[in-house]
């Protein structure tokens, strides 16, 4: 079999496929299935209407993809067991139902039900004014317009070798006159027979002028990884509070607990170890250790990483997030305050680069919390019992007795 | 015939019908009609572009029922006579093409065009800050969001009986991470012959947490049951003005006058009167008495009632609300000062029963109008001239010379 | 040939081509083309979907409008030289993915790239609070809510004549219960062989009450006509920058420079001059003078004429924009307070006509050219080298380094 490009998606040619389905080559027998497949969906009814969902399959693994929504990734499976979370959004949003523009900046949330979402071009963390950032952009909306837009180029390439490599590569336009002009090119791309899925993406500045962008991968575990004794395995140099309320579970902080209606969220801000080649890693398993997820990721182009513990009820939203990032979730103006916005010539690119891998078995668990913890090993940890100057700043408002973000 | 059930959508499975008939089993002659049927289209052009649109015919009776706008009543009508108003807005709008979202929280009123349109589920009223409210709500919309959500389930019933009933179900999702999360499930059903349509809603908290709702029925007459000579028949221990332009018209509060460029609208709010069942009955009827509609409620769910007259010209929208809800349309800050918000239990509901009666004929007029007349028979009935504390707070404000909600 | 009307879009009765085609009746030999032709297009992909284009050819020139999108032209062009710009938004946007209702007023930006685009109809200019406006239009957005209106009502008409004549009419609804009830009724017509289109727009009150009105074109002229050396030609007895920015480029305004990284936008308020039947010209050439556009305006229906010189890099939208419009775009509270807003009785209209020609070879040019010319010859010209209290008012703030409006 050879290489093969499949033009699913085009606005400027008119193309835009409703459905399509590829597998692999060859008959499947009776009762079996194929080697691998593809499979694009255009979603119909309700808030729903008009969402497509891109379905890769390699054998073990399934991946789903959403194109409409900033080309984040619903859900994955590894041989029937799901990763993924049950958010109160039960439904797939289109970004037509998602009041992003609501004035509280926080209308975000009423979509937000992904494995993968994307925080970012120009700006992610809370909403608000930021005084030295672009007027146009103010006020910020929280967690940024990516994951609200939609690709305008997606393409399925098939690239023969030992093993096959699918991938789906999406293009989506952050751009407003006088405005952000950030384009962010996204792979996903998974050799065949593997556990591990790949996103490659690229933030490129396509205006004339110096841009900013920041970028965090919000990657949220839910049942059956995330469940009382479920372990956070994250090699890192320091740990430290958001606020208060995260500091009440600084003892602990890697272990998780059973669901617990009203359990108010705690964040963690934390410097990532790498081994050699800086390759930091981030994991997450069950209780019994034979279910899990790795993240994998390059701590020169995401140097930060942030846990988000919403231990809530299972009807709250019960789940973890791994949040690799080019910055901490603080307000982008303190971020820049610290030194943590990414700056773009024009023409410029910032480039990143995700490995997750889904594990089920005992053996597999063990092997990739081995690695992770031999990352760690020999190395000083510092955790900090209270929240860090520099590390938290704007951003940490109090709504009630909720923090929202 | 035996019952049946046809999913028409369903968001999670990707049902999502775009044209459906369904008839009264049998032969129609040549001329004639089938005893009964039921349509769904989607429009198309426009601002319409999408919004489907189910009619429920019963033989006498027709209605249209709006699950893209959460399950509102365009229209109905009685062997030709029409039931609805002409607002303004002309065409039914899409809600991506509402504002609900714009920064002065009225963005509702470019959709307000139906019979029945539903105000709520976390809230109803004016806009603005609810210092008390869910942070994650604020600023509060206009009437609240579920009048532009869509219904991700809808389903058709056909129960047999005697008489057969055509029941259409739809369920609407209101939900935010960290905020509400409420669930309507709205049912809306005839008997074969019948002059009346009944609502049935259920309004569920989701979430695990105590959940706060607000439902209010804005259901707008205008020509041919308004008229010059027009009246209100609306058993009431109380009325009073919601402001000194209401007060105005105290004095003949139940007769309508003939359009009038330029009038600016009166709001009355009403502590209705109930027959020994607690059931509720407010009723319009034009002047010659052969032509009205018929509001029958239950006051443990809805204990309130507000009218409102907005006597304008044709082209303003002339029209009569008769509103039966869960509290008056204040704002929900001040609502709650007064006991008057529902409060639900994680997993608990709330539910509202409506029936609309049309009635075409001076006997049937007469015959609902001494109905009404005979709960409040021997009852005492105080009219306020003024303003009354306690009914009357927050929300009526001034913009300009007119109060816009 | 007889006259034909052809019905394209109707939401009243549900009327929705997604495609159409029509063309010159006749054979049309093998590598020819038809002496004119009709297409309609529903684009698919991205924010792209579901935006209509109407692509109408009578021979040399080819004009494409949006009735997705208020009837804005997209582009035009005459036997090969396109007119229109590249502005850093590249693919058409359909109005759900522009946030025209984000806080700060300018999500209008998110999707304006056309080489005309109407600002209106009840406010063009900056946003903001407008104390004497209509309460529930504030605040206002950018250049209104027109340009992200679809038509509800499109139809073709090929009318009989030497020569026939193509035209396009959509109709827009502008309103809301309480609000601005304004119709736009816009055709867009060609005769056969012409190097003119000529658009006739209607804004009509429908409301029972007074109305304002406010409407600017905002013709966008790029690449090729604009180049370093291209000229403006625009008779006027009075020009007047803006601001102190435009100040800088008073003399010399008539001339462009080449794209220029990080330029910040020139605005220019004139006093156009007409010919002895209150009609005015402006016109943009390119250096070598043969290759424009002529905008022909009356001036009893557009008495104002802006300049935008936005000679920024090619990647940041490098245009010229020629604004004929019923006033000056400040902010329309300023507006008022110069008598520069148009007001409609009920029932009243506003028409404006305007006329696009464009030009392809030195002798067109020059003819026009010398049209422009004659206008103003002999007439005085003053050119003031500050802005002017009474042209220039609330609209100019500063937003950082640039103004963005």
């Amino acid at each position: 079999m050879s290489n093969s490009r499949i033009l699913l998606t085009d606005a400027e040619s008119g193309v835009s496929l409703d459905q399509y389905f590829l597998q692999a080559p060859g008959t499947v027998p009776l009762g079996g299935q194929p080697e691998w497949f593809v499979r694009l969906e255009t979603l119909r009814g309700g808030k729903s209407e008009g969402v497509q969902v891109v379905t890769l399959n390699n054998g073990p693994q399934t991946v789903c993809v959403l194109p409409t929504r900033g080309m984040n990734i619903w859900k994955a499976s590894l041989r029937g067991m799901e990763a993924g979370w049950r958010s109160p959004v039960e439904q797939l949003v289109h970004p037509r139902f998602v009041p992003v523009d609501h004035p509280n900046g926080l209308g975000w949330l009423h979509g937000f039900n992904e494995l993968v979402a994307r925080c970012g071009l120009a700006s992610n963390g809370p909403p608000g004014d930021d005084a030295e950032g672009h007027p146009l952009e103010n006020p910020l909306t929280l967690h940024g317009r990516v994951s609200n837009l939609p690709a305008h180029r997606l393409e399925l390439m098939i690239e023969e070798g030992s093993p096959t490599t699918i991938r789906l590569e999406g293009v989506i336009d952050e751009t407003s006159l006088f405005g952000t002009s950030l384009r962010l090119t996204s792979s996903l791309s998974m050799r065949l027979g593997s556990t591990e899925c790949v996103i490659e993406d690229r933030i490129t500045n396509l205006s004339g002028k110096m841009a900013e962008a920041q970028l965090l991968y919000h990657i949220n575990v839910g049942s059956p990884i995330l469940e009382e004794g479920a372990r956070i395995i994250a090699p890192a140099s320091e740990i430290a509070p958001r606020d208060a309320r995260a500091a009440e579970g600084i003892p602990g902080w890697d272990v998780c607990g059973p669901p617990e209606s009203g359990f108010t969220e705690q964040v963690y801000y934390l410097k990532p170890l790498t081994d050699d080649d800086d390759k930091a890693i981030v994991m997450m398993r069950n209780a019994a250790g034979n279910k899990g997820l790795s993240v994998h990721f390059d701590r020169r182009q995401l140097p930060y990483l942030s846990l988000w513990k919403n231990l809530a009820a299972l009807s709250e939203g019960y789940v973890v997030g791994l949040e690799p990032a080019t910055n901490y979730p603080n307000h982008r103006q303190f971020e820049r305050s610290q030194g943590r916005v990414v700056s773009l010539e024009p023409g410029a690119s910032h480039e990143a680069r995700v490995r997750l891998t889904l594990h089920d078995g005992l053996e597999d668990v063990a092997y990739f919390e081995a690695l992770a913890e031999g990352i760690a090993e020999g190395k000083e940890f510092t955790e900090h019992e209270e929240p860090r100057k520099g590390l938290v700043g704007w951003g940490v408002r109090e709504w009630g007795v909720r923090r929202i973000w």
